[in-house]
């Protein structure tokens, strides 16, 4: 978002990728892509020893990914300097092999490990939450009814540095057996997409406004 | 998938929704629709003390889910008997509210916690198998070339008890403080679908062969 990425994540003993190593990279800017584009994110956290994956809503901004929650809450100081890990993953299509053994899906997923920190200066907080809006949904936050201090003292953010961690990614037809590429059955892929559907106003609207700005790289579909 | 499910999930420490507790069921029927609409499971496993969460493919059979990995994984006997939270998340669109701070997703999610078996029967793993090529790629197992005893042995497939866990459902326009109404600006749900494309015939086909059933229920929009 902010300057163009370079570099490599970091690895370590954790975020190796042990499986499926052609897949893997650590290139900053796929990263970041995968991220921007992603709008659910799943953290993975240890609480009494079990784990526990929590969906949530992320952004970004430069190197550091982020998050929101009850200011109070399992997701916010629940986490705060603790393990985590935290996975997204965009689902691109299925992929159909000759034999049910190569069957596979295109995919572009993150795994990032870190310990996560909150934001606490309120000023921060606030242009943090103002990206996320931006993040969702694009040139609307000058429209919204301003934040209250009730609303931002209710609210937690937390943020990591993306620094230990990987992509995973496959964009390609079957690989088959050799001896199997003539076998009488459709090979390939269905590609999965998602779109935007019709903005559906709210019921209690009293006025005519402009319709939202979708988010994402989808926009065109709308 | 083999009879109406009915009845309700367990309820434990670990499993009772603490946030957005209106907004949760342990409803199997529900929980069952979640799974079975969704591509991707969310795996999270403690190694080390450590939160590791694994993107991976799942099925079910009547009450039971399923996943299947490398027979010598970390996702196969590497969860065996460990305690596991498996987590699937349908994002239904975004709700656009007149404050930053009600905005909100529409969502469909379930958070299931277990300890994993392996199943070990051949006859059994092989079915389950077909199973899962049938939940992705239905009508498709009989035309494949036969799976053979390497592959059945190369692959680990694991189950839980849908057991314990729960459901958490937004399906709803924007809830506003009673005072921001009237404030000038859009305001509802942008909703977010997923549709398959154009099926992409693999480079190497040798032969017309007729094109796949899409899974899901998407397909009328093919």
């Amino acid at each position: 978002m902010n300057q163009p990425p370079s570099g490599q994540l970091k690895i370590t003993e954790q975020s190796r990728v042990r499986r499926g190593r052609l897949r893997a990279s650590y290139d900053r800017k796929l990263v970041y892509s995968i991220i921007d584009e992603a709008l659910v994110a799943y953290l993975g956290i240890v609480v009494d020893g079990r784990p526990f994956v929590l969906p949530t809503s992320h952004w970004r901004d430069g190197d550091r990914i982020y998050w929101h929650g009850a200011s109070n809450g399992r997701m916010t100081v629940g986490v705060d300097g603790q393990d985590v890990c935290l996975t997204l993953t965009l689902l691109d299509g299925l992929v159909l092999a000759r034999s049910a053994f190569n069957h596979s899906v295109n995919y572009r997923s993150v795994m990032l490990f870190g310990k996560p920190e909150r934001v606490t200066d309120p000023g921060e907080k606030a242009r943090q939450l103002e990206r996320f809006i931006e993040h969702i949904a694009p040139d609307r936050w000058d429209r919204l009814r301003p934040m209250n201090e009730k609303e931002l003292k209710a609210t937690g953010v937390m943020f990591m540095p993306i620094d230990e961690g990987s992509a995973k990614v496959r964009a390609a037809p079957p690989v088959d057996d050799e001896q199997d590429y003539d076998w009488p059955v459709w090979a390939g892929v269905l590609p999965l997409q998602s779109r935007w559907g019709q903005p559906e106003p709210c019921p209690r609207m009293t006025m005519d406004c402009c319709p939202p700005t979708p988010p994402g790289p989808w926009k065109a579909k709308v």
